[in-house]
């Protein structure tokens, strides 16, 4: 089926209004799911739903709960989402970040007790259409944690997501990837699909490498491998990097980032000014003139034209926008049961 | 031939003092190359002197020429190289971002006129051991332009390497990677040594995939691909943050970045304090309890212990420090050949 963007997100309103949140809450989450449709991360978008209501009926989500920053510095904060939607909590760093970033150039924000805050690029994306450079990344819970090291066996990271966005003077370039080559949702579907998983990617509870999904979910469970195949110390390494900012370094130990079962992201935000460099006059300009440069390549026989990070995003947007969020059946019957429980029906919108 | 490491750095300093270095600039390159064979990473060692020298010769490298702050913040900085050697330029960002991470908390230094830095590793290191996260990237000249965008046929980046260090009670975590495949050195190396290119990690000038050295050299010559195999847009897009950072963002503009024919590089540090999250008394411990999870998964079959990022170059320097630095017989000849240019016998030091 397919639902126009007014209408999913108006249902999502609804249904987060629901299940208790307030009318911001409920448009903050809202907007960061429907806008991960309409980009065509669908993983991170209305599918999501199921799972945030569980989690608020589980008490693992508080909607409501006050999101405040607990410490900060002229180019520094903490918020603590406390328990609040991860999105919510999100929106509140992605903010103080660029008041911060524009009176002192530069701005570090990290989270405390934060909920799931789903895509990241479009947190770098708004901070990029504010005029400054971007990057944020999120470590996870340990009991997401798939990921082996490199030449490892046992799961010790998530799939520790990078992101960065910068301006141009169309849409930002922006980069959104995990530092593990996929992410177990995507073998869930191959599984579904009866489609192989590409090369390198996974290995079975052995620690052989498998392309059938049936192996890789065992059980026993196998595991998924950092980004690079025989250079999977760099997908490792930056692993190790999310799990440094995301949590280390803002002052939380293993034993507080790993607490119960609910899945909560370490979330980091960097945000630099060009003003930092006394470059805000040209900044955009230069970015433009990167773009055309590295896009006068000729395309790959068997590729499409090359195109910026992020740039393949903006085109499904532009194009679901017209013509609507295609949701699979199932999908959507798990959301319409879903916003059931919370007292509205999916099908006056779908 | 095995070189001690006294004898090593006692020859580089007398051959850059031969070539008009002063006593402090011949000592940072010296230990500069000296400690990137020591690491291990030999592309980046005393091979590299010949090529320094050419380029004093040709007038690229300028020792002497002032290594000057041209712009500067509480927390930020140019750095003018003004084409002395670039470890000197680098050297002096990174005693600069130290002092301004100390009080600012954060830091981040660029540079102009900067030639090739060499290791990335080295600079993180030192930040990192100072007690602060330390991240570090470079771009490269148009002329060493061999990474295609991905999906695309003609090189538009360099390697665009990027490094993070971090520390912990002993040594630091320290990721230094390239965020394409493979550099050209080291299919330069394969074709010497008669060995195959790695899947995934070239292209011959028509854009199809080749594990053959000699056809990707042709002429016409081949390109190399960004890291990540069926995932290069991963790569690709952390290549074009290495680009934003390290030109675009500091005001130098694609004419300024890729002048002349000399290498180089566009070079960015950033710095942070853990006092930026007021987390100084709790950063190393928290790093250390990381390490130890992480590192307490088994080993997959077929490889060795697990080993945080930096660790298996600490054990080659451990090695190296004590039985001497290996260098082949063909590179010893350039290295020798280049010294008696500037009036030293390396016979010597051999």
């Amino acid at each position: 089926m397919l639902i126009k963007y007014d209408d999913a997100r108006e249902m999502c309103i609804s249904i987060f209004l629901g299940a208790g949140a307030s009318p911001s809450e409920a448009e903050i989450v809202s907007d960061g799911l429907v806008e991960s449709n309409l980009m065509g991360v669908d993983s991170h978008g209305m599918i999501r739903i199921p799972q945030y209501l569980g989690e608020v009926k589980s008490g693992a989500i508080v909607p409501g709960a006050p999101v405040e920053v607990i410490f900060q510095t002229p180019n520094s904060a903490i918020v603590d989402g406390n328990h609040n939607f991860g999105m919510v909590c999100a929106e509140h760093m992605v903010m103080t970040a660029i008041r911060k970033a524009e009176s002192a150039n530069i701005a570090v924000v990290s989270s405390r007790h934060c909920n799931h805050v789903g895509r990241l690029g479009a947190y770098t994306c708004v901070m990029a259409e504010s005029g400054l450079f971007a990057f944020a990344c999120a470590n996870g819970g340990r009991h997401g944690h798939l990921v082996t090291p490199f030449g490892g066996l046992d799961g010790r990271l998530s799939t520790n997501p990078i992101s960065y966005a910068a301006p141009t003077s169309s849409d930002p370039i922006v980069l959104d990837m995990s530092t593990s080559t996929i992410a177990e949702g995507k073998i869930r579907l191959m599984q579904q699909q009866g489609r192989k998983i590409p090369p390198m990617c996974a290995i079975d509870a052995d620690g052989n490498e498998t392309d059938d999904p049936s192996a890789f979910y065992g059980p026993p469970m196998g595991r998924i491998l950092p980004l690079g195949g025989p250079f999977g110390y760099k997908g490792y390494g930056l692993s190790m990097m999310v799990e440094i900012l995301g949590s280390a370094l803002s002052g939380v130990g293993p034993k507080e980032e790993y607490e119960g079962d609910s899945y909560m992201n370490g979330f980091f935000i960097l945000a630099i000014s060009p003003a930092v460099f006394n470059a805000s006059g040209t900044f955009v300009g230069h970015v433009d003139a990167l773009k055309e440069y590295v896009l006068s390549s000729r395309p790959r026989e068997g590729h499409g034209k090359v195109s910026m990070p992020g740039e393949p995003d903006f085109s499904v947007r532009a194009d679901r926008m017209e013509k609507g969020i295609p949701i699979a059946d199932g999908t959507w019957e798990t959301i319409a049961l879903a916003a059931e429980s919370v007292g509205v029906d999916a099908r006056r919108y779908g």
